[in-house]
């Protein structure tokens, strides 16, 4: 059974694994307080060309949005986030958890526009109750986003802009930002993403670490306490280095962005077989995340051999599937998936 | 200075305030447990047709609406509303305060639909990544709501029947109940929500009272240590009397419902008058509630001598303003408002 | 029957009931953006000699416990209080429930001991582990105390300086300050409170309201959209003139600290009685809480004519019952209470 | 240098890191759906000899006692723990987060006492405020405690009969399950603490894993919709499996008891030398965690060879340090260890 379901269906990067193993060799102190954490950090400043940014390792996706939104959001305040986002949808009201609204704005093809945070912030100032609504506080957008797509330098800078206008940080999650930042027409790089956003995560999860996401305060602008508030949401490795050891080897000889691109190469060819062959891609996106409209015959018939993800029905008849290239893609698996197409 | 800027502009009836001076001849017993307090909860029950209700009394509407959804929506879901539906919009974020999202529907005219909550319901139980999201876990509907619209019964009993079908109780918000029960063209009784709604509440702080409102669950239902949670979130009142004495009045001589009649004789002439003049009435609603579509010229007129409530922005050029009408509203009034118009 | 049971038993002081009479001759603007409220609180700044002073009215006190922990609390640390402090105790933890701990210290008759307090923090700072750990973030005392105990300005005072030396806002809980402001051999003022404290309340609930606490930040110090946090916490009163209309009252001709003043004369006299009559006080207190330790058969033979309140049984045999005189206590009733026991 | 700091200072047993490393070798579905953590769940069942026991995995301690005690106690209560327990004290606050108070009991070496928490409750319903007060609704031990001791077979059910008497489910932190299971002179196995407790972790982190964590709800009993609650914690690891690979391993062959043991005897060794030397042992603890109250010189000289952990200043001169052994400990290090005493 071949399968594109999703980007973390296989464990590690073998470099990655290596490295745990051979941390396993030496003892370590804990919490992330232990030399390797360090030389992970120090690596990816270097990377970000941020000498300035506080680095921290968590394990998780939702769990970094969660640690981040609740810290860097005033407690009158909600996020500010595109009704596809992430938070919004898929994280089971951990953001509403941690007590704070998720604000949302329409996407297009999963992006926010910049103009409609403005006139969003614009009209709830303008509000003569604003003062019993909830405050637009933080910008949360996600890089690709959960529709693939990604935003240009100009569109991300835009969006930035009017959320220091307004007094917001502006947050990327960056769960896939290595498929992001090596997608063909991207126009972005990881310093760029260091200067635009206030904080942002490095996806591990899905870009070859066993699990970890490297959050990067951009500016010393790390929440007060900050280890404090991780602790209280449980979301502390006692094992740190386990963490550093995994994140130390990503940015190690550019590995993260090397593999980060096998999965879009791989993305490539099957949308450009998926459209020779007259599928519906069901957004124009440049990154590993593939997503077609399809019939439900059409839907049986792969998933007779091919393991795929579901998105959303699309009506009646048709309904959203992703197929989904991974650092671990290897080009016989796309040969195999074209193949049954 | 003529003012229909809201329904709680005025302390309360002198019934009302008689009820509360009386009560200071005598010494009662805290936190609701004295005498005065039992007496208005048995009128209550009784103008239910619901001996099987509890009632319990909170100070306001805000506070009724985040003790109510958080002790009965379970802490994996959140709460359905419509998207002007008053917690979602102008609570400060009360419910995520709580730990709970907010799922949205369309409103029409403020109402939600009976076949879009099945619909939104169906939709999620059937996403396979279901138990990632926000389950939808309780019903929130006002009557009337946020526009002034009322439910029929009909459309009531189809809400609740979807609610239960998804095992989920049905809370009907009734800040402006009396309003709702008294409007022209309603065909719905206090029995018949007490019958339909798993809790409800009875608005005091816009019907007649300083401040109150009268939570009904209606079928011993009421969760469990309920008296702990209302202190939980301190909405304990310590002079529970207080409460008990002003609803007591309310539900002496059909009081409630004389005074609420009243606020939509005063709006039923306002809208004929408005009619009349030309002018664009927002939403067709028959309660105390009047929302009008004005440019900006006209608002400046009439603000000179008339206080009106913003609404919110209808383009550029209009602004939809709100004309309230109260139990307290005067013919005089009303007759100066139309002249002014 | 005759009630000591405790201090808020009866609705108002005539004054504060007719001030809110009288306020129903006029209309107001909602949510305390009225004028009345403005001169009540004009009065209140006057009264505490603080120009600078922010005063907010909030309906009850474990509300207002809650709502300005909560809001001068960082959300990394929890409060400082002694065990037998209110909201440690009395509050079905609603401190909680806003997300912080209550760090406590042992109490001396109800008070804090600042050399302890300065222990403390001294430890906490000094544990290698402290980031894991709750830090203390603010400092909760009530004057006059669980106990009816009162803190001397020097006492006050050594615990500001603790507080403020480690980062720390003083919270001083005055539910029943004017009892305490009142009590023979007291030596601090309002104004000495004001000096002294970030932040307390003048407790209107148990001095002659209806309902209300007067929050005052002393020195423009307000949470940032302190009234978006009030309504986010169920706290916003909409009719917030009729807590203008009482504190009005209260603050016009010292009627606060007269009426108040009554009930530690009351309290005297009882306590002189019991001593006479060879009662043991459990604690040595000046103001209208007066406990005592009483044995079963005599609890029942004063409970056949007295209603007393519950503290705690303090051993098999015995119990500590209270005493407890209010604003509204007539010399009569001092009189037949003396006379029963 | 010589590291007795704690036990997780190294990556994993090098079986435990041997099956994360095959597990690379094939492809997984997410979120724990796999069938490497099917067949991990089985084992562990089957070691707890409970078949109708519901095992989940969470990647570490501080998030495991989060999400049970959040999920297992009511909205109106807390859990009952001893003043030492680890969430009272080194989880910064991680319950009170969550919305839940830390009701807390005196400690005996760091355990708790059936009696007191009997006395505890009763007191608790006998008071005549107590639904003024915060409700005890679940119970907190450790096995082994903060202090390295261990609960007794007769012990642990006396807890649990109180416990199930007020209707709280007891729930074991196993953190350190392992040494606690196979200290010298313990009773119990883990088929007994299944039987026993309501819900209890098998640490991994601490014990042989990289980090993880096997939380089993002993009767079917496992909160609605667990796996939306550990997501809305952001506790849901994405690579699930990652988790199944680890407990599989450490449950196949007896590992998990196997290398516990080892910790045990290391430290047999090293207190049997302290005694000798005349050391003094703060503690009579059978598990891995031996604490030592050392003057400073003692530790001056200690600490240029070794690492050791704080726990807490003794008094001026004195502090309790501990001696941590683990899984991987070896009889090398605990010669020099006892050579350098």
């Amino acid at each position: 059974m071949l399968s594109f379901e999703n980007d973390y269906s296989r464990a590690a990067h073998p470099a990655v694994l290596d490295a745990v193993v051979r941390a396993n060799e030496h003892l370590y102190s804990g919490y992330g307080s232990d030399e390797l954490t360090a030389q992970a950090k120090a690596k990816i400043r270097e990377t970000c060309g941020a000498p300035d940014a506080d680095v921290w390792f968590l394990v998780g996706g939702t769990q970094a949005n969660q640690v981040v939104i609740d810290t860097i959001t005033p407690a009158y305040a909600g996020v500010v986030a595109v009704a596809s986002g992430h938070p919004n949808v898929h994280e089971a009201g951990a953001i509403e958890y941690a007590g704070h609204k998720v604000l949302t704005l329409p996407h297009h093809n999963g992006k926010m526009d910049a103009g409609e945070l403005d006139e969003y912030c614009k009209t709830f100032y303008a509000d003569a109750n604003h003062e019993h609504m909830v405050f637009p506080g933080s910008v949360y957008v996600s890089q690709s986003t959960e529709y693939g797509t990604i935003y240009s330098k100009a569109e991300l800078e835009a969006i930035a802009e009017v959320a220091h206008r307004y007094d917001m940080p502006l947050f990327v999650d960056g769960a896939r930002l290595g498929y992001a930042l090596t997608a063909t027409g991207g126009d972005m790089t990881l310093e760029d993403v260091a200067r635009i956003a206030d904080v942002f995560y490095i996806g591990g999860t899905k870009v070859g670490a066993l699990f970890g996401e490297a959050v990067v305060f951009t500016k010393h602008n790390t929440p007060k306490h900050f280890l404090t508030r991780i602790k209280q949401h449980g979301a502390l490795l006692a094992k740190g280095f386990v963490l550093g050891a995994q994140f130390d080897a990503l940015f190690t000889d550019n590995l993260y962005f090397r593999i980060a691109r096998n999965a879009n190469e791989a993305a490539d060819r099957i949308r450009e077989a998926l459209k020779a062959k007259g599928y519906q891609l069901t957004f124009d996106a440049p990154t590993n995340q593939i997503f077609v409209t399809l019939d439900q015959p059409t839907i049986e018939r792969l998933e007779r051999d091919i393991k795929l993800g579901f998105m959303e029905k699309a009506d009646d008849a048709h309904t959203v599937m992703r197929i989904c290239t991974s650092w671990s893609t290897t080009p016989e698996e796309v040969d195999q998936l074209i193949a049954l197409l």
